[in-house]
C-alpha cells in the first residue's frame, strides 16, 4: 500500500525539479553558461563540507548548514531568482519569497513541512551561527565564480569593490579565515581589472 | 595569513564546477534537457532528506547518506558518466574511475582526500545500510524523471521493464516501500507505453 504521505513526498520531489530551470546571474567557469539553483545549491552543500572548520563557533552543526543551503533557494521556483545588487527587485522580494514558500512547502506532509520552512527562515534570518556559516558560503561562492570568469557579473554599471565587499560582511566575526580570503580575493580582482575600484 | 590548506580547498571547490557539465542521460522535466550531475546530485540530497524514514534500519546516518550522494558522481569530472545499460562501457568502469578518484581527491589537504576516499568507496561497494540507501535513491531517481517525461531514456533499443527493475534490486530489502513504489512506476510506464515489458 502506498500511502498517501508518499505521494505527496514524491509529488514535492517532481516539483522541485523546476529549481533546475532557475538561472542566476554566475556563469560556471568553462563554458561562462548561466548557473542554475540546483547546481548552486549543490556547490555550496560542497563547500560546507570542506571549509567547515573555518567556521567560528567550533560547535556549528554542519548537517544543518547542508540542509539549510541544500533548500534556500527553493522559494525561487515561484518567487524567481533576485539578483542581489537589484534595488527594485528587493523591495519586495520577502513578502513574494514568503508566499512561495508557503505554497511549495505544504505540498510535503505537515511535520515535514515545518521544519522546512523553520529551516529556511533561519536561513533568511541569519542570525544562528549555522545560518551565518550558510550565508556566507552563499556570498563567497559566486565570488569565486567571478574571479575564475574575468568578473562576468561585475562588469555591469554599478557594481564596485566596496558593494561585494559590504555583502560579505557576516563572514567577518562568522567566518574570518574565510573573510580574509575574500578580501584578497577582491584586491586581487580590482589588480586584474575584474571589478572597478 | 592565507594557508597552504586553505588553496588546496578553494582549488578543489573550483576544480568541482566541472561537475556542471558532465551530462546524464536523464532529462529534465520540463525543458526536456539532459540533466547534469550536479543537478542531479542536489537532486538526490533532498530525496535523502525527505524520504529518510522509508529506510529500513532506523539507524541509518542521514548526514553520511547525503554527504555520499553529494560526491558520488565526482570522480566523472575525468572518468565521464557512463550509461547505466552501456555493457561495454561498463568493462573498464571502475579501473577509469579509481584513477579519476586518486588524481581528483588527491587535490585537498590528506586528512579530507582520505575521508573523501572513504565515502565514495563505500557507496561504490553498497554494502552498508548508508550506501544502499544512497543508491536506492541514485536508482530511483531517473525512474521519476523518465516517468515525467514519456519514458524518455526508455525508448533506445534493447531497453526493457526487466532491466529497468533489475536496476532496482537493491531497494526491495533496504529500502521496501520505495520498492513498492517502484514496482507501481513501472507497471503504470508499461501501460502508458513508457517502457517496453
Ligand atoms: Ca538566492
Amino acid at each position: 500500500m502506498i500511502s498517501e504521505r508518499m505521494e505527496k513526498q514524491i509529488q514535492f520531489i517532481v516539483t522541485i525539479d523546476e529549481l533546475k530551470n532557475i538561472t542566476r546571474q554566475s556563469v560556471t567557469i568553462r563554458d561562462r553558461r548561466h548557473e542554475n539553483d540546483a547546481e548552486h545549491s549543490w556547490h555550496l552543500a560542497m563547500m560546507a563540507m570542506i571549509l567547515s572548520e573555518y567556521a567560528e563557533d567550533k560547535n556549528v552543526d554542519i548537517f544543518r548548514v547542508i540542509k539549510m543551503v541544500l533548500i534556500h533557494d527553493l522559494v525561487e521556483i515561484y518567487a524567481g531568482d533576485t539578483y542581489c545588487y537589484d534595488e527594485k527587485g528587493y523591495e519586495d522580494k520577502d513578502e513574494r519569497e514568503q508566499e512561495a514558500a508557503n505554497r511549495l512547502f505544504n505540498m510535503l506532509p505537515e511535520d515535514q513541512a515545518q521544519k522546512m520552512m523553520a529551516l529556511w527562515r533561519e536561513f533568511e534570518e541569519m542570525e544562528t551561527e549555522e545560518a551565518a556559516y550558510a550565508a556566507t558560503l552563499d556570498r563567497f561562492q559566486p565570488l569565486l565564480l567571478n574571479y575564475n570568469t574575468d568578473g562576468h557579473t561585475w562588469q555591469r554599471p554599478g557594481i564596485t569593490s566596496a558593494k561585494v565587499l559590504k555583502r560579505t560582511a557576516v563572514a567577518k566575526a562568522r567566518v574570518p579565515q574565510l573573510y580574509e580570503y575574500i578580501e584578497r580575493l577582491i584586491q586581487s580582482s580590482i589588480e586584474r581589472g575584474f571589478l572597478k575600484p
